[in-house]
């Protein structure tokens, strides 16, 4: 089971882009030179609901267990990392969660191409 | 690429246990009721930093694209979990992205019990 390591960032409105692409890189960065860290993603708002309360960024680390994502914590380069980037943020949301994955998923079907056909069990029984 | 739909929940004081496990389960099942829905995971927030603003549950749902999510948000079956659910939630966080994987995760490492082991490339070309 994943712990999932879920940040929202909202920049300030005096952050330009340079320093915007300067935190995310060295987010990113964090995956390479923290080992606890097995597995990072993030991207750029894009919902059209209207929900996000102003965060623009959401990055997504996956931690074997609680044990690792403290250690990812209390890491001199996450806590560097957390320097460089506090002044750059209007406000970060943390949320971590142990990912309950449903049954079934994934996969649930086969292929897209697939989802329209109707189930073919005759004659295959195995 | 992914794109993941990552909804945090607040509910209301007065909401009970049960309507939250109803709520939880409903949401759940929207996997299984909407083809569009790729993947799904959720679970509780276990953060220690206090940075949840009062979150308590978070869902991320994966869809093959933007289209595959509107689709989701319209669906019947989902709005009709809306309306159930929303007279339980106090707050609602909604924030989409592509997920932009990074490079090397995963996995840049085996599993970790190999993590201090050397790798053992000789005698093994297969």
């Amino acid at each position: 089971m994943t712990l999932r390591h879920v940040v929202l960032l909202r920049f300030r409105l005096e952050t330009d882009a340079a320093q915007r692409a300067g935190v995310e890189s060295a987010f990113v960065a964090l995956g390479a030179q923290i080992d606890e860290v097995q597995s990072l993603e993030w991207g750029l708002d894009c919902s059209p609901e209207g929900l996000a309360r102003g965060f623009t960024h959401c990055f997504s680390l996956g931690f074997a267990d609680a044990g690792d994502r403290d250690a990812y914590l209390v890491h001199p380069t996450h806590q560097a990392f957390s320097a460089m980037a506090r002044p750059h943020l209007a406000e970060v949301l943390v949320l971590d969660y142990q990912a309950i994955a449903q049954p079934g998923f994934p996969p649930r079907r086969g292929p897209r191409v697939l989802r329209s056909s109707h189930p073919t069990t005759t004659g295959d029984e195995s």
